[in-house]
């Protein structure tokens, strides 16, 4: 392996590894558990669960993998805080949709080589990538996997056995 | 900048921002605001703080920087849970053996080279690292920065207005 390989196999392990913890974590809570908040007046875990997932989903344009395959997940997930509107996902749906997502963005890691991970990502302008030529698709790897953890470590401080 | 050294770059971006997070939240606390738990029953903000504190400690000898400055923060901050045994540090006392500690690593991050950054932590033997070459500083780095971010997550939860 390239050192280059080497420090695009290193993030990769870290976003891994973070993916692994949330199917653990998410994937063994029942649908009235993913009802309960993280803390009292807090997100609900399903809300936190659905966030990443909208998250997830909108690095596949960023990322230059093709179009988002679940944009409507932004309304209950993204744009708007928790319980704005009635929940239009279960838990079971919501599952399906995260893994699909997630193997999406497994596929698109495994075809680019460590020169594109240094491509700037597609909300950066070229006159900007120009000056700061780290706003490419690692740090936006590294950035994701920093988001995923920061929801990871609120989500297991929820009570779910109450 | 080699692209090496771009990879060691955009990683130590993250760590810093993590670390500006940080200084900022926990920087601009009252030390009555340091007493709150970061919801009902769990950790109180001084002894998130303060692991934190004690953990970044603790890597100055996994990276090979030298010996560690505070090793008695472990007994308040790491091996015990919170509320064990009476403080014996305030916010102000923690916040300068915070960024005493934090100075000591950013010398020695910048002192590595891209191939030191690929070299083993001191945690691992000659043999693991053989069979397992990505157990090295920066894949410490890489998780470290995601540990901070998970408890930061967390910390941002505590209700400090009331």
């Amino acid at each position: 392996m390239t050192t280059d390989a080497a420090f695009v196999d290193m993030a990769l392990r870290q976003w891994n590894a973070a993916i692994d913890r949330a199917n653990k974590f998410f994937g063994a809570l029942s649908e009235e558990q993913l009802q309960h908040e993280i803390a009292p007046g807090k997100n609900r875990l399903i809300y936190i669960w659905g966030h990443l997932t909208a998250v997830n989903d909108a690095l596949l344009p960023l990322l230059g993998f093709g179009k988002r395959l679940h944009p409507e997940l932004d309304s209950s997930f993204l744009s708007n805080p928790d319980r704005s509107a009635p929940d239009t996902l279960n838990g079971a749906q919501l599952k399906r949709i995260w893994d699909e997502i997630n193997e999406s963005l497994k596929t698109g890691f495994s075809k680019l080589s460590p020169a594109e991970w240094l491509q700037k990502h597609s909300s950066v302008s070229e006159e900007d990538f120009l000056r700061e030529p780290h706003r490419n698709r690692y740090t936006i790897l590294l950035g994701r996997t920093g988001h995923l953890t920061s929801h990871l470590g609120q989500a297991i401080l929820a009570d779910v056995q109450n």
